[in-house]
């Protein structure tokens, strides 16, 4: 390995006047570092970035709290997480999972130590206590869907998504909406049911929703025993409104069980838009959340910080629009 | 914060007695240390890791190296990932991706100058000899999914496996049995050729497969198209024994798009056993990779040689075993 002493040796100077050059120090002139950059470039040298960071107090690293049901395998974070790892690469930074061991983790500790100088909080399980920590320390941090309202949050507008869905289903003739209930304990999960009962009341319609039960994992089987629960309570609806494409392909397949036909008998409508839209049959009509600008912009707040030392952003909220497929129709009696 | 030097004046001792204590250098008597290391723990003291590994030259992190089409959104990989992580995060390391900028990457500089002990190469795409050097160089380092024979491989017995899916075809009766190819320029694909062509072979029947087009995403585009082009160029075979499950349920739409029903006109079997598998109609018959083991054996087989020293290890072949769904069944007029 290439090391300062190697350089120095060979130029006839002192480590410290190579160690000043590589660092930038004024104090040495334009032609000895000229001399020692263009050597230390034909040997091949790679500047150790531990020890760097210790000088410069940062590690270019991005620290990730991802405490995700399914871990990566949830098709929906890992896309976030997708998206945001091409951009903050792209803009120089390595992306390091911080641990999640349980409810025992300090997360702000494991920062520090690690010289982490940013956080992306993609989603909190159990150490609700251990990310409040984070937020309220001087690391620059995004929180993306927040449990509640907090400061430097990024998120889908909810609230204005699930009325648009909801409009769409009435738009096509619909006027018995169900609506597949996401978690009731958080803030985004809270808004997406404001926006239904909202809606149902803007146009004097009758709620068909599962008050008591709370679906925290947004999961293929929640969505199959809320519908089995809605059909059960309501009997048949017109459409269903749902809050993730997993919940809607659960819900579809428990109608198809049961020989309803999608979407003559019913309309369906997912959230999200993951890849698997295009491979349930029928193909999933979603409204569908901008993955894409949620993980460029994130990326880029968090590096402003970074630069201009501030530490607070105003929430960034982002549009979701409809992807027509083929789950929805015009109510055919109507 | 707590600085080795705030300990050091509440005992009234140097620095460098605090360092060496905190440290574990044998000059320090017991009596010392403990008195050290009591307060260092009642005042919070984080040892600063960058600064830690640059004594022990480690830094307790794991690269990754996961050049992989669609990301993280790619569903195999995110699930090896998945796996990997939680083991390597159960035994206290960090998860670092490593950048993949393009073909400009040096992965092997970037491990170097991050202090990274150890290297999973999930999947290389375009950075061939950068991943090549980091197999030459002394970092632990596993590989999964090896493009060609190497040292120390892990990966699913794939020959064995799509003989199994063969014989499990051939077994409900079906002798026009058809292979939805992979990769023909890889190790991992060209086993999986191989395993159907000697079956084929044993079983003396006539082989159906695309020879003139390397599938190299394995994605659903890729099992329709291959579907279609298999259908014009063979007609209807009774089963179809694919590499993936994303490829079998692309196969699947193109026959239900055409008006055939799987099962009961053509069988299909899938590869990997992914959450999707519960998803298709029908639900997918698969070949499954056991991912658990994957990740676990690959976390082992690095800390082993981070702890051991060695640098070697045999390749570690993993079996695949076969999960009955919905999408085969017994030929009905044989």
């Amino acid at each position: 390995m290439v090391t300062i002493a190697k350089i120095a040796q060979e130029l006839g100077v002192s480590t410290s006047t190579v160690s000043k050059a590589l660092n930038g120090y004024s104090e040495i002139s334009e032609k000895t570092r000229s001399k020692i950059m263009n050597l230390a470039t034909e040997m091949g040298y790679t500047p150790n970035a531990t020890a760097q960071s210790l000088v410069r107090k940062r590690a270019d690293t991005v620290g990730v709290v991802y405490e995700v049901e399914y871990g990566l395998k949830n098709l929906f974070f890992s896309s976030v997480l997708e998206a945001f790892r091409r951009n903050v690469q792209g803009r120089g930074y390595d992306i390091l999972f911080l641990s999640d061991n349980g409810t025992s983790q300090n997360y702000l500790k494991h920062c520090i130590s690690k010289n982490v100088d940013a956080v992306l909080v993609i989603s909190t399980g159990t150490s609700v206590e251990s990310v409040r920590k984070l937020i309220n320390s001087d690391l620059a941090l995004m929180m993306f869907d927040p449990w509640y309202q907090s400061k430097n949050t990024i998120y889908t507008d909810s609230y204005n998504a699930i009325k648009k869905s909801c409009k769409y289903l009435y738009d096509l003739g619909h006027r018995k909406i169900a609506f597949l209930n996401g978690s009731y304990s958080n803030f985004i999960g809270r808004e997406r049911l404001k926006g239904y009962l909202d809606f149902i009341k803007e146009k004097n319609l009758e709620p068909y929703y599962i008050k008591n039960h709370s679906n925290e994992s947004y999961s293929y089987d929640e969505g199959y025993k809320t519908m089995k629960n809605l059909f059960e309570t309501y009997g048949l609806p017109d459409a269903v409104c749902t809050v993730s494409d997993l919940m809607a392909i659960g819900a579809l397949h428990y109608l198809q069980n049961h020989g309803y036909h999608v979407p003559d008998d019913v309309s369906i409508i997912g959230f999200d838009d993951l890849s698997i839209c295009d491979i349930s049959t029928p193909k999933l009509t979603t409204m569908k959340q901008d993955i894409e600008a949620i993980g460029k912009q994130a990326c880029d707040a968090l590096i402003d910080m970074l630069v201009q030392g501030h530490r607070t952003v105003k929430p960034i909220i982002v549009d979701a629009t409809i992807v027509v497929r083929d789950s929805c129709k015009k109510k055919s009696n109507h």
